[in-house]
């Protein structure tokens, strides 16, 4: 996480105020399941939601207390206790520190992982709205870097739409993976608070309670969460690795938006670079490599240790911040991208016909002429093309031969683009509904 | 996939007879929509079911012709006409070789994820007998390594039980991500081929219809699938971690079984080795490591481009052999796990009820003492205990300051270990229910 | 590891047939130090070389013993007192089966290295004769996939080779990492093995005495192996994706060599897709996840756990293998690689001329016109190259105001690719020496 | 990168003001060679290091300039030219914004390698006056985590000496591999600068000129530098975990060191947790993890695209910080850690006397009984030890059948730890020299 890559609202979630502040509806819920259970004066809960509930806690306060106490927890709960004063006391009974790290770390990650739902729906709107303008303009498609047949442009952001849908979906499944709450105490067996008081906290959190905690909350949901983020991760990469490639001196079919006063746009108008998605490539893979240490974390010993702990410090950040921040940007690259419908047209045509001939090949066998026959009156047309510079239906229309077996028609009708994209209403209906 | 570790119902999914068989039926169901649609004849379709339904395809041959055309679904296709005769050309009509290769990888993967989690519910099953079977099997509960309170081996084996629960929900999960079918031709427009062709073989082979395939089914489901694979190994690593402490000379709560005959068993009592679980920790570093190349398969170029193939021809049987191996070698760790009360309870007393000290503590403050005398107190006992060898208890009832707060009673009742396992039924019913 | 992507010299290496060779070279090797100790008779060391010296062992023999005793050393020693004879029970004296393995692999190791190090000189061969060939051979520079400035193909290609020759010394320096001999009994301790036994293996199978073993050798070297054939696959990734760049349908500048006959190359010529270097791109991906569980292994507990074996069962062969496959098939690539100069130039001319542009920019500059005029001028003719068709140089000479600052000759010289390449002979020397 | 495990000679590397002071070096060395070479004025090199050489540069201003020139380098210009003056225009004259920053980015890399060097000595300097002080202190060596033979705590931390030394190497290799430098212009042609300008400055920064630049330093270097970052990290992590190991309850062999005052210390005297070795444990994960995002960025497209900048802004500090951090801290618990030389002894003696059992089985052999007898002779000693409690040694001497074949002293000599012990003075030499 470095400011760089980095968008204010993320970045506040993992503030040390956001921590205290999470820290405190955490033991103030807890106080006030206690109170229901008789443990504690109820006026004791009541007094530090009163004193505390607005409070802004001071950082360096709790940082020169923890100077001395050497524990986070402590320092935090001495200094709620200058706030809340003698009921204070009531605060944090039969928890561990534990309960409070591991279910304040899910609630931030649970936070983070709103804005990140909230930074797919963006993204998601614009792939949709780009898709639909471009839903009928004719691009080649690649395979292997290779002009392969045609396809619109519009089929392509369907694509990039549907995949991160799915990148949504996981993101969903991934919030609840981590959505729970311990309130568990030493190794988890409630010994020291009541299982309500769980409950309560997570009710009150929009958490679940964690079915078995053994003081921390089991680490492979957050392997499955951090894995969950390399994954989207990954679909960045390809829809960035798309537009580069599309932005290349040659191909040039879009280009990432360059504001006018951009240095060297006009002067050198051939040199503007694909920037931003080299950007996203690299953030992608940074967000990708946090699901290795997050996996090696679930192995823990027996009821816990402490080494996912400075893992998490750097990931839990780290990933969030940096996706956050990729999504954000890849949706602006998406919402300006300048696409340029007259050079796909060119450039499918780079070849003067060429990219047809496996359905004229496909025609003449299938009007009557053998494989090896059809195959070699192709190769000699497609010949004069590739070294002549020749047009390839002019040619395939003054070839006797292959007149013998097609009509003007039926070889003009193999050059129909519509042919190509009959279907594209069916894959846009599957991708955006009826509506689409 | 090596031989060590594998098993044969996996590893035939993976063989060329049954990648072949599911060419077949890729092909056979696509002639039969074909055949419904008009495009082929119905007469043809129903032939190539007769003639090679049953057939065992000859891989042999499908070589042989291979090293000629260069091509593996041509030759597949040039031996299905050996079989089948001239109805044979009504095969693959408007298909490319990634409509058949990408739905037979998906079908393989499905596959084989089925054996997964007919081996994870195995897994389920044992554990949760072993769980009921030392539910009440007081042991020392452990952070950081050192003795923190007392569990229960039962709510271990719960922990692993609902750990492996949402494994096994995950691995459901990575199943419908990549049960999809891709029948689209090339780039993915249908050109070729209708669109209800690839819903008919869909459906016939259990499948959905891929929304937007670009002749490839999209690699973000391969990576999520083998991120999921890669976060269930490591919940294997924590299973065998656990018992690999267990079994270590100075804890031997709980050993891997060790079979009569076994080399060395009785001669060297106290030299069995967990190699079982060693084992699996080192294949969960394998299944975990897929998950990179895996990721790094997403961003193919444009429409598709074919980096990808090298990598799934590898990790599609390693993952998933590997993995299908190591729950089942787990199973049978947890089935036959030898369990030692006896140990767990001499160690849990290894400090003769030092355990109990942070329970004291509370009291003497929940009695008045102030913090500071009452650590006092607790220390000077607790350093009799630590340096020569007395027992808490017995100390802590002579000891007047001490008895000035807490009756005998009061102080013995801090030592029950009741106190501790209260919760384990609300903990049991959260995890298996009101049967458990 | 499979056969698709595998070389049998490499492969050869990992069969069972050389694995008991090895086993069988360690053991014998330490019959003759020991029998110079006196330790055992000089005449059963003799014996024991002239019975198995040239002998095959039995892998299926083998087999059968190991399924039996449930253990792979004790399997070979048994088979091989079945051909040695009662001399065979001076073998593995004082030895433990971890000494075999260990050196074992090693030596496996080293071996599979010195084929990488051949494929390696081919790989470097190959370039340096196709950077000669083109070390003229102008071409455009691209930052960011966009034309930048003018270099030669023979310079991109001189790159490659200072890149692959840092990875040959890169795995110099591996072999190194891994060619060390431990023969030191349990746990390491030479209790009941001379010290002396071990110098005397390692320096006849070649290796180093590895200072402090454990039992086994320790990790972090194959860690450092195995992470250094991740960064030769990086290597090889690069120079594959730059083939594939370079053969995309609208650069075009270079492809890999496809054969005559190869299906659709003539009735398709512009079809030819580059997968040889896709495929390397997914194999460097593989060998570098390898890296991983490597590393991984390195914390074995105390003396030695069994955890890494499984591990290396998989990634010692995968790797090894992949990677001199993808070695041998990178240098076909090169050295078959279809070159097109003119293609070459002609893009380099796409924008007829603009490529001089911060050439003309920095003349105006020089020739006293201000930041901002210079910038303006270069600007509005720029602006008629890339709108509308015009030739940059032509334009410039009837633009008075440029005119005005620089001369025909002057502007004309800022056109001279030779600027671009005069520097080519320096870069050379560095890489290839003065004969290059 | 976050302060908890951050120390500041390290993070001041990375700081702007660092970085701008290397970029002013690197231009000011230019500048001296390009006045050389006569291309700007003597007298305005000789300015600017007179002018700037001491300045302190304003990062908040060069942040200021950046905002509206949305380029690092030219903020940094300008921001010179204030400081300069008029001479400031012969900065930078031929160079491109990669050649200061690849150039400072291996300068950073440089120093900071140097810091870790320095860290690394302190380690071994730590480890070996350990292992010399437990030269002779035995200890049980453990395999599998299972008792195995004797064998000293000083062979312990030999090894780990050995280990570090090795990884000590290894980073003086990766030192040199990025302690490159270029100046090379657009696409590392020379064409607008000489090269004896990078060779002057290359020399200057105490770096060698890399042989060939495209604009960037190729990244296989990089690769290769943050892989050996994550070998180190590896070993970090094995020794961390044998000393988790060799403090858990059971085994209390060694103790991480627990101040006096520090919380809990002595009313819990059971419970000081190794939490120093388990942060480092989560440490090792991380820098191991940059391996792979650093291996990604070796395939830059073409000459140079920038994907790796966001990665190594982020994995430059993160890794050497973190790597930094860690060495210091394993220091720390090297040099401090408490040694329990009876828990030692007493663990060794857990089973009294059977950890001899294999070598008074092959005294028996080699006194003539056979192998089946002896191994029978020595279970029914051995499961009286395990199941009833006796003393091995004793039942041995009382045992007729093994005293026909051993005499007492013969017996007794099986259980002398000098056996064990007799060549850790070679394993001494071997790893510290004869001064050992």
């Amino acid at each position: 996480m470095i400011p760089r890559y980095s968008r204010p609202d993320m970045v506040a979630i993992w503030s040390p105020e956001s921590k205290f502040r999470i820290w405190f509806e955490i033991e103030a819920h807890a106080c006030d399941a206690l109170a229901d259970l008789g443990v504690v004066p109820k006026s004791a809960a009541k007094t530090i939601w009163e004193k505390a509930g607005d409070a802004k806690f001071d950082v360096q306060r709790i940082d020169e207390i923890e100077a001395v106490t050497k524990h986070d927890v402590i320092a935090f709960l001495t200094h709620l206790a200058e706030i809340v004063g003698p009921d204070a006391r009531f605060v944090h009974q039969g928890m561990t520190s534990s309960d409070v790290l591991d279910t304040c770390f899910n609630v931030q990650l649970v936070r983070a992982t709103d804005i990140l739902l909230a930074d797919m729906d963006k993204l998601l709107a614009a792939l949709k709205k780009r898709a639909l303008e471009h839903k009928d303009t004719i691009t080649i498609g690649r395979s292997h870097g290779i002009h392969a047949e045609p396809t619109t442009f519009g089929v392509k952001l369907a694509q990039a739409y549907a995949e991160f849908e799915r990148c949504r979906k996981r993101l969903e499944t991934a919030r609840e993976e981590i959505a729970t709450c311990a309130i568990s105490g030493a190794v988890g067996t409630f010994a020291n608070i009541d299982p309500r008081v769980e409950d309560h906290v997570a009710k009150a959190l929009g958490l679940t309670s964690e079915p078995v905690s053994t003081q921390v909350i089991p680490r492979d949901r957050h392997a499955m969460y951090f894995a969950t983020l390399g994954v989207i991760a990954s679909s960045i990469e390809r829809l960035s690795v798309e537009i580069r490639h599309l932005q290349r001196t040659e191909v040039l079919e879009a280009e990432e938006y360059f504001s006018p006063g951009q240095k060297g746009s006009s002067a050198m108008p051939h040199k503007r670079n694909p920037v931003l998605t080299e950007n996203l490539t690299g953030l992608a893979r940074m967000v990708r490599s946090y699901a290795m240490p997050a996996m090696e974390n679930v192995a823990l010993w027996h009821e816990r240790d402490i080494s996912h702990s400075s893992v998490e410090r750097m990931i839990g950040p780290d990933a969030t911040v940096t996706l956050d921040f990729a999504l954000a940007r890849l949706t602006g690259v998406v919402e300006k991208l300048v696409v340029y419908p007259e050079t796909m047209m060119a450039n499918l045509n780079k070849f003067r016909g060429l990219v047809h001939s496996q359905r004229v090949l496909l025609a003449l066998t299938q009007a009557g002429v053998s494989r090896e026959d059809a195959y070699r009156l192709v190769q000699r047309n497609a010949m004069k093309v590739w070294e002549e510079g020749k047009d390839f239906l002019e040619e395939l229309l003054v070839d006797k031969d292959v007149r013998n077996a097609l009509s003007e028609e039926e070889i003009r009708e193999k050059f129909d683009l519509g042919y190509h994209t009959k279907h594209v209403d069916t894959i846009f209906a599957r991708v955006f509904g009826t509506e689409g």
